[in-house]
């Protein structure tokens, strides 16, 4: 598969650099490219403990993503999944570290914890105080006494960063960085393999099963699992979680291996809410892509029993866009539905002459169904004339239910009762046409003041325009000369539908994905219709 | 591909409950589950304009994800990729709208235009104020006279919401909006198809291509393009925004499809910034997902040239994690590396009786190099002795650089020569024990309690313990031993290397790899050298 990058060397520093074009001067990096690369705080004045992440690359937005007030000081990147240099990781640490000293956090693979513990000890040298923490929050391999650091490190980050943006010292914030590593349990499930800038995909993972138990270097999981829902997913993940969690409330973190969609991480929320350990989440970190593997379609859990000092660590501000913030995790309000949702049915009335002239309407369409038919056939699939049929008979079927005699209720009454059997686009629009003309003439406008409301309305909604090629070619002429005279509109009415046989490129409606040749020399069945109700209205 | 997610008819309404349950108490919903989906701030009292958005899911964190103060008021929910109904919409106007009126911000497709022009319609029955405007930012079809309303839409919520929040009334929020509508430009460009929950992909989109001028609704681009390079598909998006672009200052939104990678869309933001329109762009939104279209491996870039004020409503502040803030686009300061990168070298001495006993030690690993490999043959790749005595050689070598006269000075600079000679994992090893020992006798530790130090810091980096079968092994019980005497050290260091022997699971380094019947009576090759040091002494 194809992936944004240049060349594959330039890769770490190319992102590095569009995110820190786009941090609006809060970060800068060290010199020192291709090798050292290094993003730091650009507000730092080494006053308080620094703290420094990294480790390969890969696992956007950690670690650049969380440089800045309140967490990192510095993140040391490697090349992708891979260690960054000793060398990088000392110039991270002189670069930043000042009398307070400087925590490294370190996620436990061989080759951060050599590369980071050996460059401590060349700090050292010059007399800084440079403490390490290793994140070990994995629980996939129980046997393994070396467990992965993953997404539990982000715990590690905000408590340990608001601490000493706090201004607390290096044992203090060393302390809670070692408490929160020994409390936080985090497991990963995914459907699908990442895929490594460059290389092919490793398709392991067979549809219908999913990997439990995976770390974010694209390493196989565990095991293989059958995927049958999100729900037995999260549960399956749940259960190994529960193995490890006291009895105390804890805050969950949802992360997205980077692979999973914004629906399906919400989803995968609801899930982790209604699963066995949902009692005991009481807040959520999430859920957002921190902690990726790339292009991984997964996610992974972590979860921490945090005490209120540590709470309020997680919910201290920071200006960083890649930490989601935390929220208490609860039920919802479920409001009740507004009144108002079923249509007001206006009072039914009489009015002899309304009947009869509406009847008349009707009847005109119903007589012209073959005729549009036919029209339509050649511009779409054949049946304009036998839907605007099929509303007329609704219509005479339902006159006895219209306010006949209250003639700014019956435009609004048409329109409900056309919404509601004719369907479609159309009947929509002209559902709105007649509430829009009600509207209007509830407010004192003349019928056709009232009409042509409806209509400018229509078309707003519609996005039909004059020369769109449908009934608003013959509609809107035909309501511009009524002031003048039925016959002046009728007239208008019917040279507009002629009109639209010369409109080749139709502009809006389905018509709209048909070539010129369809068109040519064809009334568009909608105009037509409008321009013989007219021709009736005149006679 | 899997997918997470329980029964497709249920996606929307589980990942909105994921969404309202992560949302602490912010949100709430109304009822009417699961026609009717609309997310609704929990705090409105209806004394402001109220903004309702929405269409159809898919396209998250749009539009639940920007439900909130100084965003949306509520956010009507369709299918995936297909509009709400006009009863749903109807059900979040009449929910959220007071007094003060309501606008709908409506993306620019028939059914959304329809259903929610239709439900406007029906709320104004009830005598409310209802505006609404219709987002068309997409130029992928310049002759469409109905353009696509696509991540632009991301504008038109921050600036009329945050407009709306300050309490300005509905003519202002809705001339703000057309504002923005008609300023906003946008256009996308993916590697890759989405994939629609329970369908098959649709594998269009042949490797080395790209399409450009996409929609998000899967939809076809416009056309299919080379892909050649990040910069070169950043720059085609360029031109085509270029040609609509005033002679302004602009805000760009990078905006992610949904299955671009956090690492590509930073690299992405950096093209952005390199290509032909950078020089124009001096603000950005993102890069994020704003406006997904699912999973898909693409991105957008909208452009707007907001003025003074509606920077100011960019930049007003909003609780809402899916929206990324926006910030300067700016050069960065590339900060010079700190002093002290190249190892201190210690000014040379000379020690007679240090040299001969240093150079004894190397003799001793030096004579046991085809011992060593032949053990570590048994669990490793044979070549420990070789890789020791090739250090031990090395050391000889650089003897005279080393200040032999001044042993706390002289551990560190065996570390130095160490890590510098040796490699791998094991010279960082060695070097982290003489540099920590080195510290310690510094400090004015006795040369056993010094080595004991710098073991504690090479088992904290390394993670072995007594009992991982390593070195550990022979080195911990001989320091501990040596207070009493070289003779007893010796023969602890000689009984922990036999012991390994009987260490069938390993706990570190490589051989954890291995199981029992590979490891079961071989000494482990590291602990084998020790003891033959410890051994050389007491001689």
């Amino acid at each position: 598969m194809n992936q944004f990058f240049n060349r594959k060397e330039d890769i770490v520093t190319d992102a590095i650099d569009g995110f820190l074009t786009a941090s609006g001067g809060r970060l800068a990096r060290l010199d020192g490219y291709p090798h050292i690369r290094v993003v730091v705080r650009s507000d730092w004045d080494k006053s308080k403990v620094a703290l420094v992440s990294g480790g390969g690359s890969g696992h956007e937005p950690a670690h650049v993503g969380f440089v800045g007030e309140g967490m990192l000081t510095a993140a040391v990147c490697g090349d992708v999944f891979a260690s960054p240099s000793v060398d990088a990781v000392l110039a991270g640490i002189l670069a930043v570290t000042g009398p307070a000293g400087c925590v490294l956090i370190v996620k436990n693979y061989t080759g951060d914890r050599l590369n980071f513990g050996l460059a401590a000890e060349r700090a050292r040298a010059f007399g800084l105080k440079v403490n390490i923490v290793i994140v070990d929050d994995d629980i996939a391999l129980p046997d393994l006494p070396q467990a992965r650091g993953v997404a539990g490190t982000l715990f590690v980050h905000k408590i340990a960063g608001a601490l000493a943006e706090a201004g607390a010292d290096i044992e203090t914030v060393t302390a809670a960085a070692t408490r929160v590593i020994s409390g936080t349990k985090s497991i990963g499930m995914s459907l699908d393999t990442c895929t490594i800038p460059g290389s092919p995909k490793d398709d392991r993972i067979p549809p219908g099963k999913a990997e439990l138990g995976l770390g974010i270097h694209g390493e196989a999981g565990v095991e293989q699992v059958e995927f049958a829902s999100a729900s037995a997913a999260m549960e399956e993940v749940a259960q190994k979680l529960a193995a490890e969690m006291e009895d105390k409330d804890h805050v969950a973190l949802l992360n997205n291996l980077g692979g999973a969609t914004v629906l399906e991480m919400s989803l995968l929320a609801n899930e982790l809410a209604r699963s066995s350990i949902g009692p005991k989440l009481k807040w959520i970190v999430g859920p957002a892509s921190m902690m990726t593997s790339l292009d991984m379609r997964g996610f992974s859990v972590s979860v921490y029993p945090a005490d209120e000092q540590e709470l309020d660590l997680l919910e201290a501000a920071t200006p960083l866009a890649a930490w989601p913030g935390i929220s208490r995790m609860s039920s919802f309000d479920i409001t009740a539905l507004p009144d108002g949702l079923k249509p007001i049915r206006p009072l039914p009335s009489e009015h002899e002459a309304t009947r009869l002239f509406l009847t008349r309407c009707c009847e005109v369409l119903i007589e012209s169904e073959d005729d549009l038919n036919a029209l339509d056939a050649q511009s779409g699939d054949g049946d304009t004339g036998s839907t605007l049929a099929g509303a007329a008979k609704a219509l005479i079927d339902g006159m006895d239910r219209l306010p006949l005699a209250d003639h700014t209720q019956l435009y609004r009454a048409i329109g409900q009762e056309l919404s509601e059997t004719m369907g479609g686009s159309s009947g929509v629009l002209l559902a709105i046409f007649f509430a829009a003309a009600g509207d209007a003439a509830s407010s004192g406008l003349s019928m056709t003041e009232a009409l042509k409301a409806g209509l400018a309305r229509m078309q707003e909604i519609g996005g039909a325009k004059l020369g769109s090629r449908t009934m608003v070619d013959a509609l809107h002429p035909a309501l511009d000369a009524l002031g003048n005279s039925m016959e002046e509109a009728a007239r208008a009415a019917r040279a507009g539908a002629e009109h639209t046989a010369t409109i080749v490129k139709a502009k809006a409606g389905r018509a709209s994905y048909l070539n010129a040749q369809q068109l040519e020399g064809h009334v568009d069945p909608g105009a037509e219709a409008v321009a013989r109700l007219f021709e009736h209205l005149r006679a």
